[in-house]
């Protein structure tokens, strides 16, 4: 028989730099699902992890063991490859609502769980609460029965959900322990074991509207969960993007949802589509649905410019009790009240448009929320005409900023020209596509 | 106006190593006074300052402001210099019974607080508490008053005295930060300051049966506090000290009051007076009393001679409510109703007394406590015979051991083998003092 485990020893061996062992990461996890290891213990545990960091098998062990401390949803009635797609979060980044439906046209079944965010813009589920009627507060039953018939469906995450993810997230949050690759690949991984998923796509957002601001953290985030997926059996791919400048035109809830149809229509803009079909694509390759990403693209773009993926987007929309007419037209969303455009003060090339900035923008239009119990604005944001590498002549449409308030308006523009940064000489389009990592 | 501090930002500055200003270190000590911060931002903030360590001028500024958070006792009205001496707590360690009345009987004035200790044996006013009708709860007033009149006085600790230090420690205790140089050297000058000293005399012990196990790491926080001291304006000298073998021979409560009468009549162990005298000096030279530590061991020895030290000690007990006549026949102090005898099993050199073992022997025994409810037994104790360099026959006497119950006295007798060393070969006797920092 092992000796009792003591927490302070535990923290005591993190502290020293030593990598614990699974029976440490399973007293840990359980003591704090049980709520038998006090906050002040948990959190001296943090900090010695964010500064001496944990081996891959170490984060593996930890993130089953997340998983473990909640719900396991079985999917696996639905077929053989259970997609999930993830981002770690961008400015205008709706490719997950795109990517639900032309996969599922595809072929693969998509059962998305999601969360709504903290952050600039809402989440998956706030963007998709835009639609009157669309309800994401499924039954696990019916949320199953529905990817099966109609291939796919998405559902808010329950609190049932890798709970001591959400105990640890909170305090991380205020104990300055957020910025730990490990833990930060563990929280990801666990909460996709937790939805079920076996091929797991993460995109993984690089720049300054991101977390990850650098190449290199980014790299190591994405091999650190492809190494937790490897050591635990699941496929996980992750695809390094650009977030220097937002992801496609527009920015804010209802706006993301107009362009995420006109993109599904084949009319997106092409940072967009192009990103939608490269880890689309590499979704198919990993569930035998495709051979090459070229192929798998190609599939794609075909279900993109026939139809069919705007129609299993309308299917999915009805089938959780969204009104369909929005989607055939979008013009029925409500608009803000105001509107005010910024325009090009000379002539030149853009050289920047800086995703958080634009992103911080949005928040003080309402867009996004600071707090769980905030409300957040579903018309409001800001649509891009041009991107970076874009030639401008003087008094070209930039953007518009949709407003509800005329202050807030107002101070939007005001603060618009620091978003924005010009160059005379050409400047090429950066990389949208970066690295891919477990492929 | 500064803007205004949040403790998060606090802990990421320590994190990501780097030094608090003095507006930083103030915040977070007022946070905890006042409990604006809760425990586990303190913990996180712990861990970081444990790995990622503090200047001295951090940790001079973090001592000041804990000794802040609580009373501070203005001593100027006894005199000029206002000595405390402080060991950082070693096996059988009873100089501070001895110093206070030589010190006071050489003039220098001596107004000592001293906290109960959780550990092997009792701290200085537990052993002192051997003497029935001893008071050590003596009002503030009283307590300057008396050192005014007689010298010297010994006082509990109040829980005013730098309240802060007593959350720190709790916490660290629970979280595995209390192996941190700055810190321990924080707690341990805080107090001092609030204490009311300006003559400030550690002897850090170092060795197995101390807290510094090894010479480099009693040198670290040695020189740390003597920084510390500097930045602060208070005179601090850090003194080294063997603490591989016990100090002196006696150790339990009641029996190292009795060796400590011994020596302060000039019949006490080598080891015990060496060092009573080589601190004694110190003080004396940084009270202005001698010119050199040669004159001041002097003056002490002389005292200890012509038996004044002995008529102080005397005088304090008196002033205290004590029964002097306890000091006068040492063997009025009750006696353990166990005694056994641990005999040389064959002829050779002690090799090795290891003070460790001894002190968790003592603990068996019922001399310390565990936690602060517990009683101790003030008749317990194991009395040596034999020190280390000491030659010795088979069955010669090595320890008593006083117990109270036949099993623990049966079961200290069979682990006490397993605390001694021999060796064929001349053993030389340890150096006791191995480095003067500060002087």
């Amino acid at each position: 028989m092992s000796k009792r485990l003591r927490m302070v020893d535990v923290i005591a061996h993190k502290k020293d730099g030593k990598e614990h062992s699974e029976e440490e990461i399973k007293f840990l996890v359980n003591g704090i699902k049980n709520k038998t290891i006090p906050d002040y213990q948990i959190s001296a545990w943090l900090m010695a992890v964010n500064i001496r960091g944990m081996t891959e098998k170490e984060s593996a062990i930890l993130a089953h063991e997340i998983a473990k401390s909640g719900e396991i949803l079985d999917l696996s009635a639905i077929g053989d490859y259970i997609i999930d797609k993830h981002s770690t979060g961008g400015v205008g980044d709706k490719t997950t609502i795109i990517l639900i439906p032309l996969l599922a046209a595809a072929g693969v079944p998509v059962a998305k769980l999601s969360g709504r965010g903290l952050g600039h813009t809402g989440g998956t589920i706030d963007k998709l609460e835009s639609i009157p009627g669309f309800n994401t507060a499924l039954k696990i039953n019916d949320f199953i029965n529905t990817v099966k018939i109609h291939k796919c469906a998405i559902a808010s995450q329950t609190n049932n959900l890798a709970p001591v993810d959400g105990t640890l997230y909170a305090l991380r949050d205020v104990t300055a322990t957020v910025a730990s690759i490990p833990l930060i690949a563990s929280s990801v991984v666990s909460k996709k074991i937790a939805s079920g998923a076996n091929v797991i796509v993460l995109d993984v957002k690089c720049g300054n509207g991101a977390f990850m601001k650098s190449v290199d953290e980014a790299r190591n985030l994405s091999q650190t969960m492809v190494d937790i997926g490897k050591y635990l059996n699941k496929s996980i791919v992750s695809v390094i993007t650009d977030m220097e400048q937002p992801l496609g035109n527009a920015v804010g809830n209802s706006l993301e949802i107009i362009e995420s149809i006109e993109t599904l229509k084949n009319k997106g803009p092409k940072d967009l589509t192009e990103l939608c079909l490269y880890l689309g694509a590499i979704s198919l390759v990993k569930s035998n649905k495709a051979a090459t990403i070229r192929e798998g693209k190609e599939i794609l773009a075909e279900l993109l410019s026939n139809g069919k993926a705007f129609e299993q987007f309308k299917l999915l929309i009805k089938n959780q009790g969204g009104d369909v007419s929005y989607i055939d037209s979008p013009d029925k969303f409500p608009s803000s009240k105001y509107k005010f455009e910024f325009k090009a003060p000379k002539g030149g090339f853009i050289r920047e448009i800086n995703a958080m900035d634009i992103g911080k923008l949005c928040k003080i239009l309402g867009a996004g929320r600071e707090t769980k119990e905030d409300t957040i604005d579903h018309t409001v944001g800001i649509v891009l005409n041009k991107k970076v590498g874009d030639i401008v002549e003087a008094d070209d449409l930039i953007a518009t900023i949709h407003a509800n308030t005329q202050e807030e308006g107002e101070a939007t523009l005001k603060l618009f020209d620091q978003a924005i940064a010009y160059s005379d000489i050409q400047i090429t389009a950066p990389e949208l596509i970066i690295d891919t990592i477990g492929h």
